[in-house]
């Protein structure tokens, strides 16, 4: 019965029987585990209001892009991945039903087989039922009380959720949460000035204008700048935020003096900025986010390396997240050096640094996260959160930093459903990773006991400052 | 017996018993299927003239430069692995036997001894015969019937088989094969215009002028160039070609307006372009090749990144092909954006990227051939056709890709006798690798069976439009 | 009882129980052969003056980088690591015994895991006795006579052992120790030249005065200056060196007439070079000592790619080789080309090269290798000698370039104690990749025993001459 692989207890564990043993063994130990979710693109105000889910093509294809590319690329054009017009969700379903034998082997494959599986009980794999069968059956359980948000929030047995959110954003659905008696989970705002800082974005003129106006208790210019900057951080400080997160282009640094940065800033506003300007003040900025990262204890995350929106005509017609930001190669080790040189060692300083490029996790990563108290390993992330690139992950990283210095896993997801998959995939394959260490008399099964409970629960508490 | 190795049915299969058992399974589905070999380099004239090989040297040592590379290193002249005066085929062999150690390990020793127990039926491995005994032997089996070209060409099962050909080249061979009752196989040509567009090329000037003479239909100029090349391509479409390759240094792609294209072109033909002039020259007729694909319907194939010739002393005695182009480090996902702007998702062009930098498999290749119709996976391809770089290839790929976007097998061989053991190869790595997710269950062993058929034999036929 | 895993036969080779029966059986032929170090950083004076060895914090602690650095990721600052003042060396042994768990996994646990059980005789983990009972223990065995360095050297079975040494050191202790009858190994200086090539090190002009004062034969300017080069070379091949090692930032190579050389050289002791000056020079330098080695006979050793003393408040407050070099990309293929031209089939050039970016492997280093009869594969370095990384290594170049060119075994360490650790450990993962080629069919296991010796004992003797 094919569905039975979604629902083997030993998925994604290592085929050699005795190390399978070990592997099974440690994953025992941290199956029930909460899940920590210290980074994704969850709305707060889903849980918050507590809204039934959408139909299943609204809440598991057209929104997914590692979902609706892999369909794209095997020519369906992005317009029939939308419900819009006359095209239904049924519609769009039937697309996805169809191009299900394509998602084989896959990460995406993976969480969705797991979720219909687990979540949605379909019974049977997906490919098996008839596009209209499996939708009717999704659409079923998506009205039952059972699928409202929150209960679905416990059912996962989530215990922190971090969601990603504009700097001016007023933080209400966080506020409500956190003040409702009926709900126990933690969510979390994330501080993410990406839209605030990159000149390039369409409207950061705007962006920029408003943060002064907003936030700057009068100041104007790149002092208001940085001082809004200041003030809408200790906001979602204030609102429970634990980090602050940076989706850049490349990990350049760069400390400039402020009449410097100051000049940089006033030029671009008038629009004049030339690409290396525009290069040379986000490097700054990024200076000065560890700077207040320094002062305010919000974890730094830095995502780098992503060419986004690499096909402009799909860009022009579907907007941002379409399924064609395309990595390149990345260099952090001189790159990031400014911003170490001063702050590398501060106090409680907490820098996650991320890659899409796996070249760097053994040759800078994990050099940079084994000396540097602030520095520390991201997890596999976007296209590298699939099992064997996170097992690739750990044996590039470990014999050089050991497992304390890398962060744990994140899901960076805005698919909720999907979050128990992806958690469980990840503690599948620490475990496998420990068992092969064990069963080659690398690290004690005592000891391999111990580091699982800490890389899954310990690591992003400690590194999340939760 | 040592000779076992390369007759065991379970070469290259994974250790792990179960593991292999699931492997040995999925290589049954397969190992039977024509042999489909869309890029290589075997001269079409050798099948039509059905002329015998010439003597063991000539054949399997002298123009395979992956075997005399390694001899080369080894402190071997390369004048000693080539006959000529006085020094005899056989004594080039005893050069050759007396290095077999060497190979141990390597693809190309996988491949002969797979050849020396199969084709040539010697017994016994290479090292443990005297040079003159395998030479004779070899030597007698060249000159039966059954060793003719075309009895092979049955033999080994080979349903269709592409070479690489001048764009001036009257296909004649080819035509006499197709008109030939007596020969069943397809051997198609394939469009190489390389000579014809890198400025740097020595005799570019001169193969332009003639291209133009020839084909232009009395064009001249830019213009008389650009009909040229489509004149030539519809020639080889007419004579069967079902793909036009591209061996460039970089992958980059440029959109020149005709005018400033023209321009370049001119002060290239007077020889004062600049480098910068013939990187942006080659850069667009990359971006024109694209569009003519478009047009015409020929599949694109892009091999980059190799410094061809790196010892020039060897090049100058000895000539290109021998032995030393070394790979270097190659971006596409930047490079090859402007041709996929405006050709990404043009209906029915396949563009397949190679790469001798495996860091682009999972960082770049995976993610664009994962949301652009166009783009296909190119298999592991020279230095990379190999067991375990095989392997790494779709660990590194197939959780972003899956197994839909990859171009299939390609052998890219002018040793036409070591055809069966690299096709053979390289099934057994498909069933390893799918061996493994069965084992993991990570993919079904019904949809395995399935999918390794599909990669084998589905894959190759629609990327390459057969 | 946790000690096991130190003292376990199996430890490092492979789960699979067949592909471990195997390498066993490879591991027990080279398990007893001697050590060969053809680099490393052990002090000659050390074994000369056979002095006993300080306590536990000042032997294993302090001046391993490896050590130091993961606990000072962790928080602790570099001056509590280091006795001095107040600060005993039992205290700094307390914070070493803290951090212990930081080492799981790591290469750096593993050695220090099995010195303590194989050398120091712990008889548990270092985790279960406290820090006062092994710093006990550890001072106990360190003034027993069995554990002066000679006794040790004997011990330890080492052959060889190769130092690295300044151009103008005396080479006494090299020379005491070749004309001591009692001792039988051979200690062998290394000419390292890195102070006196690389304008950028802050001694580098006065090293040059004193270089062409001391040993230039009265010559002076650039000539005097390449006089003396080539003296002090043959001073150390008077003395017993094979090799000659550049620790370089890239592995740029240039070819300037003399006139030009000797013209950057005058510029750069007048202080005026720029940095485009300082890297020309410092490539034509690695010209000249390539030029010198094909007339010397000392073997080149390259190791490129480290950002040297990353972190700058560090190197100001503790120097230089504390931890925080971090790799960077490296590209060799053009850069190494210039020296190539001219020496690269040079009668008994020996060439090896390095690196810390392990792209360089597959990319690079095995076609270079695979065809240069003077380039040399150096085994995985610094960051990359542990065993997955070694696995890798293996993995990434033996398809190219088999089992012939690569350097053999580098433990390239300046902790004596840690020798035997390391070379068995390298010698457990040769016989794990061994024994994998082997159970799938790729290398009978009578060859698989003649290589493992040959990888082991025959490639290093044969790469350094010895």
């Amino acid at each position: 019965m094919p569905s039975s692989i979604a629902a083997h207890p030993d998925r994604l564990l290592p085929a050699d029987p005795g190390t399978r043993e070990i592997a099974r063994s440690l994953l025992s130990r941290v199956q029930d585990l909460p899940v920590i979710s210290p980074h994704g693109h969850v709305d707060a105000a889903v849980i918050e209001q507590n809204t039934p889910f959408p139909d299943p093509a609204a809440l598991l294809v057209s929104p997914d892009h590692y979902v609706t590319r892999l369909i794209h690329a095997d020519g369906v054009p992005m317009d029939q991945l939308r419900a819009s017009g006359s095209r239904d969700s049924r519609e769009v379903w039937r697309r996805f039903v169809e191009a299900w034998p394509l998602f084989e082997g896959t990460a995406s494959g993976y969480w969705l087989r797991t979720q219909f599986e687990q979540v949605f009980k379909l019974g049977a794999d997906l490919g098996e039922l008839s596009a209209d069968t499996s939708y009717d059956a999704i659409s079923a359980k998506l009205v039952e009380p059972g699928f409202r948000p929150r209960q679905l929030f416990k059912d996962f047995n989530i215990e922190v959720l971090a969601t990603t959110d504009d700097p001016l954003d007023d933080l209400a659905s966080h506020k409500a949460l956190t003040e409702d008696p009926s709900f126990n989970g933690r969510v979390l705002p994330t501080f993410r000035p990406d839209a605030y800082i990159n000149i390039a974005h369409p409207s950061w003129a705007s962006n920029v204008e408003r943060l002064i106006e907003t936030a700057a208790d009068g100041g104007t210019g790149y002092a208001g700048y940085l001082a809004a900057l200041e003030n809408r951080r200790r906001y979602f400080v204030d609102h429970g935020a634990v980090s602050a997160d940076h989706g850049v282009r490349t990990p350049a640094t760069l400390k400039l003096e402020a009449a410097e940065a100051g000049a940089l800033f006033e030029k671009a506003r008038a629009g004049n900025a030339t690409a290396a300007d525009r290069d040379a003040f986000e490097a700054h900025m990024m200076y000065q986010m560890a700077r207040m990262s320094v002062e305010d204890g919000l974890v730094m995350t830095i995502h780098p390396g992503s060419y986004r929106n690499h096909h402009g005509p799909t860009f022009e017609a579907f907007g941002a997240d379409t399924g064609h930001d395309i990595p390149f190669a990345v260099n952090y080790t001189e790159a990031i050096r400014p911003l170490l040189q001063d702050f590398g060692t501060a106090k409680d300083f907490h820098l996650v640094l991320f890659t899409l490029d796996e070249t760097v996790f053994s040759r800078e990563l994990a050099p940079l996260a084994g000396f540097y108290p602030s520095v520390y390993l991201g997890a596999p992330w976007w296209f590298l959160d699939a099992p064997d690139a996170m097992l690739r992950f750990r044996s590039a990283v470990t014999e050089t930093a050991g497992f304390s210095r890398s962060s744990g896993f994140i899901d960076d997801t805005r698919a909720f459903c999907s979050i128990p998959a992806r958690h469980d995939a990840s503690r599948r394959i620490e475990a496998s990773f420990l068992a092969r260490l064990v069963a080659e008399h690398r690290v004690s099964e005592d000891r391999a006991h111990e580091l699982i409970v800490d890389v899954v629960d310990g690591s992003p508490r400690r590194v999340f400052k939760l």
